[in-house]
């Protein structure tokens, strides 16, 4: 018996390491991006009907994990506050060291409000460069004004 | 008598805010990007000596500020490990829900490794959407490959 | 000098604990609700130029303070984590006790995403009942959904 | 064996998922509103054998969990302090950045005290508004003063 | 200028220091079990405007300090979450070590619910005992209950 | 095989749903008071050889759990250092709010010292009021004094 | 004037240093044990008239000082909840590593119960060795036992 | 299979309680100290090949355990940093009151360095008192200097 | 199943300790420094095939585990953010006292940047000495400066 | 007045700032290496009379704080568990990732036991690489084993 989505997202992780499939093939799959597939794979995004089928064939999943994988998730997919893995935690240094500035440079810009986190798009992409490829990130979110009432 | 760099960056944040300075006049008169700009009058950047001229004459800061702005700062920009501000926490959102989904493209994409928060640069821009204007962030960091040895 | 919104905030407070000022009458003097004027006076909203003079005067606050309650405040207005303060302890009990519930039935009704925190407002009012008075209060967000990219 | 709450908790998750329930639809075969039911069947609240019966045909529960159902469980229903997942977050951040408001407001009304959480109701409804559907939610908690003694 | 009511509970118990008071003397002169009045001085009740006067003569407060005393206070008055003081941290122990039990028998006596904190009085006396006289707490908060609706 | 006290605790829990015991009838059966009957039971006591094999027979015990039931266990009841609980929490409440009142009273009556945890006991009942019953909580520990050496 | 106890002790620890005084020759000239002597000094024990004006005159206290020499603090003489001085980090992990043992070994002597930490001594002195000297530090508590009620 | 110490430490545990042993005979059948044994037992020490051989005849452990108790184990016996269990605390409250007064009467006697928890004993013994019979512990360690460089 | 890369680290240390293995009998087999070939098998590098076959064969794993030990795993090799292992304690000790030192002599040897932790390599050696042997350890990181953009 | 190191080393970095002062040359003068001499400029060592006077004059300390360079600090450099500065981030992150590799290392070639961090040094030099130049950091700490007692 699955008792909740991150036994689905286990696994998927353990087929995608034991069949040596890529994200990418799976994002080909779903015809979605590779951003938000594998997000929705790890558990963090709700499939509709037609796209939990395509990724429970590819992963060899149960009948019962499709019905999991449209369900919306508890989110968050890190297992401490401050992240220990290297690659992710320059992303928590990037808001530590970087925060008041972002804060500063979009009020700046757009007065006060946020930065959505949920009508969002992430585009991960590698740009290459003589002294060392370099990783290059787009995050792009709408801005939402607090509006006094 | 100036004990830190965060007296500086209190000086420099007290008078932005009483003489209606924007972070985009600083970086022009500088002569680098805002977002480095803004990052370095907030305590986390080192200016040479004819920057931390320059942040002065605008901040009206005393001689002895000029000596701690070309200081290396002890970094870290936020109060609290979870940053409690909405536009800063939706940064932090974005690393704990996407921040699994981060490590596995830039794995598939590049190996293991990390992307620098240090050869690392930072664009933040508006793009004009008619459904409400998006905050378009760019990162840029060089991938730094893990080796065996 | 003023280094800070809490500052301000400071005064503001001070101030209307000995002039005996009640948050209704600021509200009626700025013309908008009285939940948002509140929140703005403890440091957790923008007023414009207009707004930040009629609140000086009310607080006979300096001059330098009216430049920064048109800033934009690093928000946040409690002092730990989990609230110590009984009346607004019993809020976070509600989001601990009743989370998961919250979490449930929007999204059965929207399905994934959020209720917006900023396009939001709140509005608190008694609620005669013959059995002790209660406390009704009515939060109204936005929805916003995910969307798959 | 079942060894705590949880355990019933989880089948009822699972029962769910699998069996394509709705809240809603629970909630009308017990005969009681759908949050008190929700976060009665998510290990929150308690039932009585009645509504344990039903519930438990529902979701196709042992003999054993229907005593369960009927015990008063520990309560708190979120897996950290801090809530992770954005949804709940936003509830969280409302608690951040309004309790002091909230606590002033109720006070300036009702003098010292609290809004109670167990003397409470939750209403969850859609509200339609052309510029996107919103979230109304409704608090009512009976006023408890403080009283000296 | 007084900026918080800690800074009235500071002159509070520097007074009571330097003039050798009991608060069994000032419960006398307000005319209030002496807990409650402990408390209120702690910042952690509300004195009406009689009481604030008698407690301002006592202590010799100065006028502006009257008006704290009248506000209601942002409750809590330990510095750590876990109390490090052993008189405190016997108590915590207390809630650790038995709040289950405590749990299990209000429950088994009075269904779901608590016993209130608000609607709430505190004795403390001496036992006297041979073997050593004991302290004497006893406790006395109204059981609420919580409702299906 | 049982592994620690807290197998036994399960144990105890799940059969007395199961089997609808109350602690009263347990405290009757052993021969001592509901509250330390309870607490033993919940893993925070000691029984001896004739007590637990009560204890094992209401509850259904294996021949081991005796044993462990005799042996001394590591203390300490719930799961988080702040209990998420609502009625374990307002008596965590209560030490904060009432903590420093607490700790003068006591030392008022008393000179420094504690009042022990250990040679202490509880007594909880009803109190019946026409206002709504209250539940009526009795503390009795020794005092120990600090003495100089 | 003087706030808390903490205010004494920094004047304490201030001429101390100045005055290059040693604990031994407080402790001689109060007629306590250097331990009891260096705790009381350093604000965890309470002296009485006597010793608070033998204390006052080898620190040049003031006279308000005197009185809060004999008020009980507020005990706890560490800044964070895992000591981060080395020497004091030692006897930390002397209880995280010990702590079970000291556990397992004390009630397979004494039963349940626990050492006092009130009813208590410790003594600190030099032992020498040919390996290199050696700290002795015996400590003494009280056996106070748990006993059904 | 066994997968880490803990394994071993549990099955220990459970063998000791289930057959009655107690430390003091696993010591003398070891040959050495109670401490040291009880330590090593609760996996915080390191047994030879004769040693493990003994203790697992003690306790009938699988063959596999034997390799374990030889392996140096990660050490740390408590499940939280502040512990819960009362006996254990009352060491970590003499840690947090008598912390400064320990360190500050090491440094007068033996200058910068500390009391090492490695080159270290431990020695616990009843000691006989008409007022009710004490713990006593002694504790040895090498002092280790800090030196210039 | 394997679940996930912890999986793998357990069954590699279970085998270790069972067979008696060596680190340096793994490093000397996959030609490789002992430190990365142990952090590797702990879980913290990535092996390529051949590797990850070598290392299959000394520890008897199956087959499925070599895939996961060529994928990047989620690094972080302590349970605790402050390690309570004595050994790693010291280690977390030197970053407290001496970090700001490092940081300082970096920065004015180098200017403003960091010593790489993945361009990084680690060595551990016994040295010789009389007065006792010493771990000697070097650590060379590659240095990255902050550059203005 | 000084009422702790603290303040000497805030008089100390505010002086090397202004001054425009290294370590280097600091260490030239006290006679002893550049690592040791920053750390006890930083609070963390305690300098003998002849460097204290060395020290005072370089910076152009008070008389008193001489007596304060001369006593035993409270050591701990850092102002957070998990530090927020990337430099020092990055020895957090070593002491994460390699943690139990160094000590799996260790115990292979010394048995139980801890590489001092008190009978310790620490070297920092450039290491020229036409690849980038790295930072050579050498610890060399004796080894201090367990022994069984």
């Amino acid at each position: 018996m699955i008792n909740s989505r991150e036994d689905v997202t286990r696994m998927i992780q353990s087929a995608k390491v034991r069949k040596g499939i890529t994200w990418t093939q799976v994002a080909d799959a779903v015809g979605l991006s590779k951003e938000w597939t594998t997000a929705a794979c790890l558990g963090q995004m709700t499939f509709d009907e037609q796209q939990a089928k395509i990724v429970g064939e590819i992963f060899d999943l149960p009948e019962e994990a499709l019905a999991w994988l449209q369900a919306v998730p508890y989110k968050g997919s890190l297992p401490t506050a401050v992240p220990t893995d290297p690659l992710i935690y320059r992303w928590y240094e990037v808001v530590n060291v970087y925060g008041s500035t972002i804060k500063e440079l979009i009020h700046e810009e757009f007065g006060d409000g946020i930065m959505s986190a949920i009508d969002f798009s992430l585009d991960i992409e590698r740009e290459e460069d003589p002294k060392g490829d370099r990783v290059k990130v787009v995050l792009s979110g709408k801005f939402l004004p607090y509006k006094a009432y």
